[in-house]
């Protein structure tokens, strides 16, 4: 069956996936406990920690192992590709480029701060170009050492299984979707009564209680998590130990709510992945784009469903009271679901969202391929953004500089919020294809058929399959834009 | 001045503390905030920390650059002598040992919870058995890489530069000191007035907050220091970043304020530690021993002095109100220097503590040098105590079962408990001798002249100097148990 250099690779493996988890429970704690005076030493733990796990991950007798490694079964063999695949990735890269990457990043990221506050772009416009450089070079060394395209071989870091090529034509198609359909769908929401806003107050100690009884109604084992505070909610930890933060707003209910909803949909999967394969590469959740697809099909897709919000009405007047008509379903979907053209895109609606991420994903594959210049990049971020939702930024702040990501040296990654978006439609259309009663579950506050649909779906296949096979094999279809756009359609064209 | 072996061995030790810092916040993570669940993978990630520690502690390389290493300056040697030390010790155990002694004390401590409840040693004698004959391996392994006497190479491991030679006179000293004084201290306590105990109730919140207030008062920073709480109160964390924890009891204050006072000595000697050496060998606490001296400074010498104890009262009335009467520094010191003849080590006053410290001494070392065979220990244990307190333990879960260390593998960890004790009066007197206003300042509630002489002579010494060399530094002399029989004659028998 496996021969010893399988079984070798696997102790690797799993002792640099154990370091990963230290390092994860270490990053949890500096957002959620850390006292300020600890930041530095924990710099220092993390360093270490990151350094051995990439040593462990590039020493050269894991090619030797790699070469005569035998692996049986589809899991198993799925296993030694996965290795394979991270050990190319890992040793990829000259240590002085990686080094580089990391001090150009870091200089820019802290001049990205200053910028964004005194909206100036210029300030940051030298450390930007000497980013995308060195990630020009990063791409054009992952490219050739994974035989994929620089701007793929970056997205595959992020997410594995899917190509520009075949995001480019279903970005395409939803942005011929948003033309037609943003004007109808704002005059369709003019036509209706204004929303009520839900009668505070909201002290945190009530919106924590409920926060935690909706996420453990949804699905969530406290047994193996924690809902705590941070200034930016995330889900970190293992999937043994997952640690859901949120951040509590006394004037406004819905953020913390909806916030921990969305988290426990990335804690959901974390937690379904095949304890079989723990801290083993087959074992880890498939990619970004897959992660977003679970915290959105619970937020978005159950969540604030019709069916959904009955239940959510009901349960947030027994806690906060007053009148019941700010808590109906339709007055829920009006303040919830609310549609609105703007500048910044994590404050942007369901509809509006995916223009942002168009915008950005096309502007970062023409940085990569040299084919735009970071001096041009305001002029271009503008123009895209008014072609697609016909308004202007007042300036960077609110244009280019707004997000961290490209000034930190993440590029690849933004597509992953809309294809998580729409695969996370497409799962739904599945699972209630496969589940009749899904939807009747929703109206009584019941995510159990939803759940062991993807538990089956996606959570247990842990990353046996990249983003576009895991969708075929679940759907039937590799990503295709018409499911998400067939749910905006019947949520806000109807 | 140094060499690049030794800068390549700073690196490498540098390496190692961050994975025992990481391993810190793991380990008190998982005392205090992780849920059940995390319990398996947490052990896995701490055990791949471990592992990969002893890697780098003993890999070949290591000693090739001892060899040729070369440090300049009092510091830097003794940094490379400490290093040298800890490679004899990594060194010195054949990995079967190390394998056999790991499941022989997780087999015997198991078995040991359910003989401690049962109140029947038998049940653990055999495993017991095969703990004690490993040790006895493992000290004489120790002892031929260390060149020192088997129980000695022991002890090295938690406290270094104390030999069982020095330890012995000081206990006999003790010994004939408790004989004379014990009855004579239990008479005069019997000829005053019954203290009252502190009025009620306790709730938590305000405990909390008091204790926080009160290890503030004392000198701990809360920027490099957090407060929580655990079922068995501990000081761990790093230098940067320390973690304590207590445990509230809401129909007794007492426990939790003077728990956390004695963490508190733990948390300053680790916020003292020098910070150009953080991360070597000899930036660390010069051993437990020299801890244990800290903690008890700080909650025995200090905080329940007569000076401390009225600036306590005004303290803890003016959080829980009531009477003047209780709250007086006589009543106080009444009811924490309350002196009784038991059973149980954890609960022994001040003049009984080294007692039971004494037997387990005694016992232990003849145990390794195959004096005293497990089969005997429970009579030994029980003469012993009737010896020098004149009870006789009613069974062995009063007895020789009481304390879960020799069942886990500890073996040379006990002396540290009242060679601290000891070493704490040592310290204090020299302290008092050195700055004269410590008794005013401390009945203002003001611990820092007494914390500015602890940081000059202990703290920031780190692990300089062994005990015996810290204390002849620090006091003129080496253990000297007169300065601590001196200090309970002031308190008890005055």
């Amino acid at each position: 069956m496996h021969n010893a250099a399988y079984d070798r690779l696997k102790a690797r493996f799993a002792r640099i996936a154990a370091l990963g988890e230290a390092a994860a429970m270490l990053h949890w704690d500096a957002s959620t406990m850390m006292p300020p005076g600890g930041g530095e030493s924990r710099g220092e733990q993390l360093a270490a920690l990151a350094g051995l796990a990439h040593e462990l991950l590039i020493a050269p007798v894991v090619e030797e192992d790699l070469e005569i490694a035998r692996a049986e079964g589809e899991w198993e063999e799925a296993n030694l590709a996965l290795m394979e695949h991270a050990h190319a990735r890992g040793t990829a890269l000259p240590t002085d480029l990686v080094e580089a990457t990391a001090r150009a990043n870091s200089a820019c990221e802290k001049l990205w701060r200053e910028a964004k506050a005194r909206a100036d772009f210029a300030l940051v416009r030298p450390a930007l170009t000497e980013v995308v450089r060195l990630q020009r070079e990063t791409a054009q060394a992952l490219a050739a050492a994974l035989s994929m395209g620089p701007y793929d071989a970056l997205m595959d870091g992020y997410q594995r299984g899917i190509t520009a090529a075949d995001v480019e034509p279903v970005f395409a198609a939803y942005e011929a979707f948003l033309a037609e359909a943003l004007p109808r769908a704002e005059a369709i929401q003019a036509a209706k009564p204004a929303p009520v806003p839900l009668p505070g107050p909201f002290p945190t100690e009530l919106q924590r209680a409920l926060c935690r009884r909706l996420s453990e109604r949804v699905g969530l084992d406290y047994e193996h998590a924690r809902l705590d505070e941070s200034l930016h909610p995330f889900c970190g930890g293992t999937p043994a130990d997952v640690r859901l933060t949120t951040f509590y707003d006394e004037k406004d209910a819905s953020k913390a709510l909806l916030g921990v909803l969305h988290e426990t949909g990335h804690a959901l999967y974390e937690r379904g992945l095949p304890e079989a394969f723990a801290r083993q590469p087959v074992g880890d959740a498939a990619g970004m784009a897959v992660h977003e697809s679970q915290s959105l099909i619970v937020e978005m897709q159950a969540c604030r469903s019709d069916a959904f919000l009955g239940f959510l009405g009901r349960e947030l007047r027994s806690v906060f009271g007053g009148p019941a008509a700010p808590y109906a379903a339709e007055n829920l979907a009006g303040l919830w679901r609310h549609v609105e053209r703007g500048f910044i895109r994590v404050d942007a609606d369901e509809i509006t969202y995916p223009a942002h991420v168009i915008l950005r994903f096309r502007l970062e594959r023409a940085m990569i391929a040299g084919d735009l210049e970071v001096a041009d990049l305001p002029g271009a971020w503008n123009e895209a953004l008014h072609r697609m939702l016909g308004i202007t930024p007042p300036d960077d702040a609110r244009g280019c500089l707004q997000d961290i990501h490209w000034h930190d040296g993440a590029f690849g990654y933004f597509p992953s919020y809309t294809l998580g978006a729409m695969a996370a439609a497409q799962l739904m259309k599945a699972a209630r294809a496969a589940e009749p009663g899904l939807d009747a579950a929703l109206a009584e506050g019941d995510m159990a058929p939803l759940l062991a649909w993807l538990r089956r779906n996606v959570h247990g296949k842990g990353s046996l399959l990249g983003f576009q096979d895991l969708l075929r094999a679940a759907t039937g279809k590799p990503l295709d834009p018409q499911d998400f756009i067939d749910h905006l359609r019947a949520r806000y064209l109807a």
